[in-house]
């Protein structure tokens, strides 16, 4: 068979990141045993070390969901034609990558069966019900699911995947104000997770009007930016004003008998963060896992002989006893492959912490710790080894955070003029910050120029606008934007 | 709009369990909130209430399935044709009910993608690649997702709905030995859990062989008895044996150098054990929620009139927010509504504990709590509120098991003869146990003329099989079964 003899996960990484970002990110994704290729174009095997990834953020934002209000539900994933064509933005921008079921078993269906590719239609037809009163809001729902979007001539693992999971939230309250309050509060939920659990900054903004939703009103994301220097965009909220509760016909009777139409957000993240987590943080040697999503957090590696593999063994399997009740700590006694096979496989599988226990080190009563991230070794006394442990762990995820967000400060220039716009987008060099007058004119041209799209318009640096002019035109500038090459 | 004015959940449940099932199971889980149907067929919506049940299902397994070494992993919706036809009982038993992809966007596709109905098919393809050497064995993952089945023509909400949420687990081993060592683990943490959870019980057996899952060896089942006499399947195991991994080529090189193929196994627990839960505690009243899977626990309604709204509110926000550290606990203060139609909306709902609490409970120290189970009332004195009512939580669910357990055991009937097993399955009255010769024959005749099959071989049963007649044709009998008319 021939799966069975070019199988890649016996393979180590030869593509260098600095030099062939491409290959490299494929290479360490496949080969780390991370997540695998099928037979389904475009769809990929999460395999347990990625689904550990994806398990732990879904907790983290679950809890953190659930503790401002929200509810999860489930919703059917077909959706009929005619409601996926209610709303008229939103379905020229999901039509063309949508894969319609036709058929059940031999029969042909009437109507034409959308597998989503968000569940904005199916829910509001759903919910529309269920809104009646003003005591009926806010509605505050989560679904936690995959969805399928048929969209990509290069499918990326993780990074673009035709099939993906995430979470979409679906809300619906009486007032603006407590809808806008909702949104600031899952962007802030969203950017804490990816800090705490990913060690990932990002860029959090406001979308153009081309770049935003199809059919909200005004979208805001948190933008990452890749080693290679392209930015991809990470999670989103959406402010949908009353587009949709009009085509939907969510409404309710107010308190003052008033019939209104509800306030809409919908928000999401989803495994694309495992994409961007591979890409930002991992080396040569392949994955470098954040310890709070590694399957593994620490491995002990016995290293003896004949001669003394029952005393080193019982040591080991002691230790790790010990470290399993406060970690998740693994005991790879294994005697089929060498100790320095073993270092290579769980380098390779991003572990964050290695520990070596060789004669030498117990008759110290001491341990060889190895951190992935930096490879920085040290002995540490057995007496005090799960202490370390937890105190490298934290380490381990403000190293590899503080570490990617100076990348991204360097990366962020902060343009004089066009010109300097276009050298950065032409080589690739990062995010090119830049006033802009907020014309839709300007936006494509540059596009067409530079290959750059506005990813966002940053929060934070929209303060210091008062006389700047667009890069592009020189009329009055309305927002500070950050233009770069994007996924 | 049509949907506002006939919205059904404001309601009550007007059907009677015992005399019209069908009308009161429809009317509970509609009316209550606990689900909804949606403009797609046999597709339902879990609103917040039924998705915790289903939520709070899925942590107690996948706790425990990691516990004896399972790990999670997911693999694409979309199954290619070619792959659902490799092993030809499960493409014959699955192909009649598959909905199928032909187009993406306004492109058809070359060759048609199935939606899982189970996904054997894909994973088996993707991990034949990670098995081949007994290094890599066993291989033991569990998918948490939807499948969807377009077979019944009368759908039913969860009982038997064309998308469900359920746990498949794919095991593949070295050894016979290790695969039953693992179903049996399975199938306890499937009782544990219908019992501790949804305080469910059921009769453990294995399935006749027509009776088995499309291309298993045998198959493994938990049998439930409804309210009105019908069966219904709940969990399963199955044992592949090399059935998919000779048609998949899943080999390994053994410890001699020899080529073999893995042992495999599934199992698989869904969101069917939901409306098993409703249809089995329910009342005329409504829903009964198992305390452990109640979203809320404990509902405090306050009673009060203009003069006295302050002081009885701020005594029941006290309450509430004492009780809400150790429970589920909801507090109920709306003036919007009269406490009697709080109580009938909240047993509607089926939250296990109602405290009332009114100036003349209050002015002796006391709150009123009444059991959703029984309507039972007792007067619980407020400084040992908390306490009783974390007792009473583990009192209903053992009350809510034990009369299951008796209804199960007192509608299973040792039959002596044929006439008997007919009489009770035409009255429907419950199960009729009955020793079987094994031919599929008289397996075949007795469905055919009784209208009831046989649900499952109930383990405990086949110890005292000796001298034992098949009650259909007389010859030596070799198991003893359960017949049943059956969902």
């Amino acid at each position: 068979m021939a799966g069975k003899a070019d199988a890649k996960e016996e393979k180590g990484i030869t593509a260098k990141k600095a030099s062939d970002f491409s290959e490299w990110y494929t290479q360490t994704v496949i080969r780390s045993g991370f997540i695998d290729y099928t037979s389904v174009s475009g769809c990929i095997a999460f395999r347990p070390d990625s689904y550990f990834v994806w398990e732990t953020l879904q907790k983290a934002l679950d809890q953190r969901f659930k503790g401002i209000g929200i509810s999860n539900a489930y919703f059917p994933m077909l959706i009929p034609e005619k409601h996926l064509n209610k709303e008229k933005e939103h379905v020229e921008g999901f039509n063309p990558e949508v894969a319609w079921v036709t058929h059940t078993g031999d029969s042909k269906l009437d109507e034409r069966l959308a597998i989503r590719p968000t569940s904005e239609t199916i829910i509001y037809d759903t919910i529309a019900k269920w809104i009646r009163s003003w005591r009926d809001l806010p509605l505050r729902l989560n679904q936690w699911c995959s969805v399928l979007r048929w969209e990509f001539k290069h499918p990326t693992p993780l990074l673009r995947s035709r099939e993906f999971m995430w979470n979409e939230g679906h809300t619906a309250f009486a007032t603006k104000e407590e809808a806008e309050e909702e949104r600031a509060a899952v962007l802030k939920i969203y950017g804490d997770v990816l800090r705490e659990y990913l060690a990932l900054p990002g860029v959090v903004g406001e979308k153009t009007q081309s770049e935003k939703f199809a059919g909200a009103v005004a979208s805001y994301s948190i933008e990452h930016l890749l080693p290679e220097g392209k930015a991809i965009q990470g999670p989103d909220t959406h402010d949908y004003g009353n587009n949709f509760s009009k085509a939907f016909e969510i409404s309710f009777i107010d308190r003052e008998g008033q019939k209104r139409y509800a306030y809409q957000n919908t928000f999401g993240f989803s495994t694309r963060e495992l994409g961007a987590m591979v890409a930002v943080h991992g080396d040569d040697k392949g994955l470098v896992l954040p310890p709070k999503v590694a399957r593994v957090q620490a491995v002990i590696v016995p290293i003896f002989k004949e001669d003394n593999k029952g005393k080193v063994l019982a040591a080991a399997s002691r230790i790790s006893a010990e470290l399993a009740k406060s970690i998740r700590a693994l005991l790879d006694d294994s005697d089929a492959y060498s100790p320095g096979w073993k270092f290579n496989q769980w380098e390779m599988r991003g572990v964050p912490i290695r520990i070596e226990l060789g004669e030498r080190d117990l008759s110290k009563d001491e341990a060889t710790v190895v951190r992935r991230d930096t490879g920085k070794k040290e002995s540490v006394p057995l007496a005090k080894l799960d202490k370390r442990v937890a105190e490298l762990l934290d380490e381990i995820n403000e190293g590899l955070y503080g570490r990617a967000k100076e990348f991204l400060d360097t990366h962020t220039f902060k343009v004089k003029d066009y010109d300097e716009l276009k050298s950065i987008a032409n080589s690739q060099k990062g995010i090119a910050q830049a006033p802009w007058c907020g014309s839709e004119a300007c936006e494509k041209s540059i596009k067409e120029e530079t290959g750059a799209k506005i990813t966002n318009m940053p929060l934070d640096a929209q303060a210091h606008l008062k006389g700047k002019k667009c890069i592009y035109c020189g009329k009055e500038a309305k927002h500070m934007a950050n233009f770069a090459k994007s996924y």
